[in-house]
């Protein structure tokens, strides 16, 4: 790329600028280009059937010879989620990923039949040299055990990306590396790249000892009958608190939903989660006394697939409310999901069950993201000369900018970027320096990228008003149409109760083509008018819009 | 209806129970039936291309003699939006509303080309008697001039309505009648039915007089470049208030957006805004100095088409953004629409304004409903003998039941009700009795009901993964397949990458025909295998599951 020169080390995003997800970053030297995280966002819905949005792999694949190794800071979705699609169109080396983080990347490629050799469990104390860039980590607290930060060092500076990261100074799993992170910051960093998702939020997040103490008030208090906790699959010391309280109170576990079931099978092998005779199958939990009982279970954001949401509907089959059963979401309502929850909570209330949310018991859910002081204190202890705030919305990563400027970084030296925006560092300076391609790349089913705009225009005018199809037979040998157009339509309206408008769409549509039957046929032309003349009449008569999709079939030609 | 005896007064709800919006509730004895309210609700996303939904009228039309009034207790369109549709299809003899709702049925009716002579304004002096059922109205407090509570006294005892309200003790607008409840709670009330929207927050709602405040700060300290606000276009008591300060700190207002134009309008006939000069057009807004503009606009709930968006957006005609603007959302987040409001506010921020939303100013805007204490001063003012919280989700009646309870009223005294179900008053005692057919219509375009649930499920499907459409000719005297069946997708894949797929496709759908072309041709048969083949083959190589459409002509038939 013209505007690179060869001594300069850039850095740059491919995705989790403007936008909470599909985490990808690199670091470039020469010919060496190290990358972390690989990650997807769940499309909103205006992205009709789009299954995930996953970075522009355009860069990588047309710089695939210089990929050394891709680095993961933890096993969410939004960081490992693109690894299928990146190892199906870009060769990597090597993947280098904490220990949980593997364990569920070995689960995601197995269930997609991805043969992939060099994934390799770090811990803190690995260290990865390539030719000028070396990679170290130190551990965080986030949301999933085994979260780390990266240190890159480059011949023209230290890199410090945190990955997802909150400061919980009473954490349910190990510290995160404080003295560590104070060792890099008093060694001199250049650039942080530091976690933006919480930037609005003021003060410290809870700790999760605290949702802790919430949780065994609930066993401590409820003690007639079951309890049935929603909560994320990923949030292992979670379901790790849940199966000590339960050890603790005489409970059993039984697991509904799969990524509930993967994570905790992936957990006990990893020793995360110990006491693995505490799970039951629903059979024996529904053998035993309610008040030996505690269901775990996905569907904390009212997903309706989800075994909460078949549970509220009266439709699990294993698992019936009773009206002595309590329901804890032990979450945080994602934004874009407050109905979907919120229908799950009405369902809950309809069949007479006691329903603990975020909004009822404030200590029953932590966020994995730093607050305000938390950032502060990052800052402070990596003390950058630079600062890219990253993993956010715009205004997330604009607010995190200001925090970082209240801590001693110049403004001119805080960068709010967007994807594909390059950052030239030199000797431990660093400017703006032009862009690399990145977007939206969409996956619908298996295939990554077959969507495009046209596509997604057609879904939404049929999901809006349907399809109305108009099928003619011509005979081009004499200019004739055989016998009536035929009409058939889905999504347009009911069809049983609209026999008259429907013929008057034939009828519409005859006219149109015996219009146009010429000397010379024109094909364009006649679809051109029946779309036209059937539009107008179906606009007046409905107020609908649909697509209005022509096929002219030339028994001549087909004979 | 047979569990109907003819002394009882039947008491039942259309629309406004499990939910928020649609409300419509009827009173009936003997042959006189009085309606409150015909709202609409906003469909949830998955009601794909519905405009509205309205209730079901088929008891109305059933009843249609018996029908003696409709009544308005307001203007929103969760009371009024439905009036369109319900004189589309029931006669109704006369409407009674209050002054500003008249104006806005009234616009509404011009809109749809409906003449309706009718519509009667009512004040809180108005009685309205029928043979048996008498009809009076008090003022209340909410976010629209002119609501009322409706008092109707039948021969079996008193029933009390209080339509959407809030207890404001310093409001913008006139107090509500404190001392005409408390008259009527005194001569004895049978039944309540009271809002229950915000029966799940707890304490009293903010007053708008602080409201006030907080907007008149951001005037007296934001004085070098324009003000925009936004906000909903009916909450009269917000408009006023803003041109009110405008005249105060002499800044001309332009107004961006139908409704609420349509709403400024209609309150300065009213007599609800003066100062009618105050108001300038865009074009002469971009000729003032910017610390003289303010720019009143709809879209506070990021809809993609309001004015505020299209600003954001930079796609707005007549105004451009400058960095020195400020934006305000006076207004709180719909449930739903958190994400297209996080992203308006995200393309502001990047265009370098001031946003201030109410998470950044607590006091920018009131909610128009009761929160818990004052649904505890209504009871205790009208002080029934039986209640039924109505207007809310499931959870937020039962809520209010619970509020009712804590008030004295007994629990065997409180009604949980769905749309539907009767209660029968027989002398100041009441039970319940029976259903009446109650549910959801859905209104897409102009059309009412002819959207059912196989053209949603259709809608659903072509959304997610497209349509797939087969067309063969056949030659049923020789039994042929005349040349090759013809492909076409929409919303399917990019057909230009996909040239393979396709051409794949018609050899499956080919094959398919062939081996059902036997002796007797059987158009099931062969559409069937053609559906089989293809679904099974497109699930494979693609993930996906679009809409398998075979059609087969017959060209003997046609010819």
């Amino acid at each position: 790329m013209k505007f690179f020169n060869n001594d300069d080390t850039k850095v740059f995003a491919l995705g989790g600028l403007g936008e909470v997800g599909k985490n990808m970053y690199c670091v470039m030297h020469n010919n060496e280009i190290i990358i972390t995280d690989a990650g997807i966002i769940f499309p909103e819905s205006e992205l009709m059937g789009v299954d995930y949005v996953i970075p522009d792999f355009t860069f990588l694949k047309k710089n695939e010879s210089k990929i050394k190794a891709l680095f993961i800071t933890h096993g969410h979705e939004d960081h490992i989620g693109g690894i299928p699609f990146l190892l199906q169109t870009v060769h990597i080396p090597v993947i280098y990923a904490p220990n949980q983080a593997v364990g569920l990347i070995r689960k995601k490629l197995e269930d997609r039949n991805i043969k992939y050799k060099n994934l390799i469990a770090y811990t803190e104390k690995t260290k990865v040299k390539f030719k000028n860039i070396e990679v170290e980590f130190f551990r965080t607290t986030h949301s999933i055990p085994d979260s780390h930060g990266i240190c890159i060092t480059t011949p023209n500076g230290t890199i410090v990306t945190t990955g997802d990261f909150k400061f919980d100074l009473t954490p349910v799993g190990p510290m995160a590396n404080l003295h560590k992170m104070a060792k890099i910051g008093e060694r001199g960093v250049t650039l942080l790249m530091s976690d933006s998702t919480n930037a609005l939020s003021e003060g410290m997040s809870i700790s999760e000892s605290k949702v802790d103490n919430a949780l065994s008030e609930i066993f401590t208090t409820k003690t007639d009958g079951r309890i049935i906790i929603a909560t994320f699959a990923s949030n292992i010391y979670r379901l790790k608190h849940i199966v000590d309280t339960c050890k603790r109170n005489n409970r059993k576990i039984a697991v509904f939903g799969r990524s509930m079931e993967n994570n905790i099978e992936i957990s006990i092998q990893g020793g995360y989660i110990r006491h693995k005779d505490i799970f039951v199958t629903p059979e024996e939990a529904n053998h035993l006394p309610d008040n030996r009982v505690c269901l775990l279970c996905t569907g904390s954001q009212g997903e309706p697939l989800a075994a909460l949401s078949r549970i509220a509907n009266g439709t699990h089959k294993q698992i019936k409310l009773r009206s002595n059963d309590v329901v804890v979401f032990s979450s945080n309502p994602i934004p874009g999901n407050a109905i979907s929850i919120s229908k799950t909570i009405n369902k809950l209330y309809m069949r007479g069950v006691e329903v603990y949310t975020n909004t009822s018991l404030s200590d029953i859910h932590a966020s994995g993201h730093a607050s305000e002081e938390e950032l502060k204190l990052m800052l402070r202890l990596i003390k950058p000369k630079y600062f890219m705030p990253f993993h956010g919305e715009y205004r997330m990563l604009k607010r995190h900018a200001d925090i970082g400027i209240s801590c001693g970084i110049p403004k001119e030296n805080t960068f709010v970027l967007g994807n594909g925006d390059v950052l030239s560092i030199y000797k431990g300076e660093i400017k703006r320096a032009g862009t690399v391609p990145a977007g939206d790349v969409y996956v619908d089913g298996n295939r990554i990228g077959d969507i495009g705009n046209a596509v997604l225009k057609d879904r939404k005018i049929m999901a809006n008003d349907g399809i109305v199809i108009v099928i003619s037979n011509l005979d081009t040998t004499h200019n004739q149409l055989l016998g009536k157009p035929n009409i058939t339509t889905r999504g347009f309206v009911q069809v049983n109760e609209n026999e008259e408008l429907l013929h008057t769409l034939e009828e519409i549509s005859k006219k149109a083509i015996l219009s146009k039957l010429g000397n010379r046929i024109n094909y364009s032309d006649i679809k051109l008018e029946i779309s036209n003349q059937l539009s107008s009449y179906i606009y007046e008569k409905t107020g609908r819009k649909p697509i209005i999709l022509p096929v002219i079939m030339d028994i001549k030609r087909n004979a």
